[in-house]
């Protein structure tokens, strides 16, 4: 064990002004709680969900986005389809589908769909976003059968070869539990993944939850909220689980993926972590760091250069992989 | 500007165990001198070089190399050649050029050779590494003159699709240098480019520097000898000019590259401002991120199974992209 002094963390110069900002924004705070009872689960979800929707209807709005809820195998969804003339180059019948973040228990609702909005404005494609149940009500594997019941619904009129699968922290580990799964059932699979730093591992492992601790901004530790909506989510089950900690699962014949974090990112580990596993069984898998950049804040930062950076290399990348 | 409470840092549980065993290892402290005279810096070249050369003889015979020093366009190389039975699958006529780490003023002589000889034993190809000159007798720019004026006798009579060009830390940020300098006067790239946490920007700039001084244990910080061998090599120059700092350059054109670094690593930051820089220009590049690693520990830690794996993508690398 080493001691590290205390030492001051300047902004770096070498990021847009608008990350800078974000950089520069102080320690989160609320994510340090642990809640202790399901009502107080309840009350933090319900307000972060309520602020989250708010921006998710304006992010529609600005992006020119057409917005529909609909059913699909008994669960919910949101379609988001780019309108002209924002989407003149409509890309065709392909199909992204998304599984948003928010630590397994927030980003319900309406909330769910920024990421999602993003994603179908910078690709030019239609998103569906799988607005899957979460605890306390519904805790694994409730939100994994939802991911999985949807995409088995879906590849039944849908050509695989133009669907990807995708989403960021809880949302790209769900989407990789969500492979495992579909690997296991012998269904189709996505033709491309993006994962957004994502949440492979459900335990404190992997050396930027200790390097990066009280860098991110965002995150800030492992130890509070991350740790207690682990625990919430797994309701008891094993943490190793390959299906709650896909990094432990077999990646074999896992499809085409694109990898994004930032050397800030409490999650960097992970997403390195899996980039590495995802080589090793032979996956064509692609990795971008964003400089100074903590959890998901190539997201929570657009329109700043580097999130359209980003997200310029997400929509590449399905284009790349994806027919038409 | 946050303040960071003293924290302690485990050994990670990720990684395998030579490589805990380096990552162990306590933070370098003859990384902190600051030589105050050309005397101290060549009793402290002579020593450092001295032992280096003793570990790559060493390495000369365990991978079976034959190793021949040769003088092109008066500059003194190594040639290192893979022997059967190690190198059966010897690759023809390729040849892959080496320029050495050591912050362009360690590593003179037969301690050039150590990465040269990882690389060629790996790709199972002959490689030529470039003993370049070096400060305090020969600052800026007389190493790249040297890379540059080996480079151009070579193509004379190779073939620069069958020929890449790499090297860690100096070496790679000279190599950038270099092909900077080779787009400027019109001399045939080489095929591919394999850049190993490059030192890209002899200013203090980038995220890392901060976030993980004294988290490195190898580099540990720029505030010492890095700076003094950044001043040194440079002899009063800008550091900003891109043949110093070719993160600074135009890189468009440039040949495709693969970049490999660490969650530790101290140039972490140079590493993926470099990899951006050159995605922004078009360059199809490549990213790989060690769990756990400092700087150019993913070589120093050979043979773990991590260098193993580093070296395998390098090889794989090069062999996607030159041809037969």
């Amino acid at each position: 064990m080493d001691q590290l002094a205390i030492k001051t963390l300047p902004v770096p110069s070498t990021v847009s002004s608008e990350l800078q900002q974000a950089i520069a924004a102080p320690l989160r705070t609320d994510i340090l709680v642990r809640p202790k009872s399901v009502q107080e689960w309840r009350k933090i979800v319900q307000e972060a969900d309520g602020q989250a929707a708010q921006v998710a209807q304006l992010l529609w709005k600005q992006l020119g986005l057409a917005v529909t809820p609909s059913s699909i195998a008994g669960v919910q969804c949101f379609r988001l389809v780019p309108q002209p003339p924002l989407a003149l180059g409509l890309e065709g019948d392909r199909l992204l589908v998304h599984l948003h973040g928010g630590a397994y228990v927030f980003n319900g609702g309406e909330a769910a769909t920024c990421e999602a909005a993003l994603v179908a404005h910078c690709s030019k494609t239609s998103v569906l976003s799988v607005d899957y149940r979460m605890p306390p009500d519904h805790p694994f594997p409730a939100a994994l059968d939802d991911a999985v019941a949807v995409w088995q619904a879906l590849v039944k009129d849908h050509d695989p070869a133009k669907m990807a699968l995708f989403g960021t922290s809880a949302g790209a580990g769900l989407a990789m539990a969500a492979v495992l799964k579909l690997k296991e059932t012998g269904t189709s699979l996505p033709a491309a993944l993006y994962l957004g730093t994502p949440w492979v591992d459900l335990t404190k492992t992997g050396d930027t939850f200790f390097t990066n601790d009280r860098v991110d901004n965002i995150l800030v530790t492992y130890d509070g909220l991350i740790e207690a909506a682990a625990m919430l989510y797994a309701g008891g089950r094993d943490l190793n689980d390959p299906l709650l900690s896909p990094v432990y699962g077999d990646l074999h014949g896992f499809p085409p993926t694109i990898l994004i974090s930032g050397t800030r990112d409490l999650f960097l580990s992970l997403t390195v972590r899996a980039h590495r596993k995802l080589r090793q069984a032979g996956v064509p898998a692609e990795l971008h760091v964003f400089e100074g950049v903590s959890h998901a804040q190539f997201l929570t930062s657009f329109p700043s250069p580097e999130s359209l950076e980003a997200l310029e290399e997400v929509a590449s990348y399905f284009d790349r992989h994806l027919t038409r």
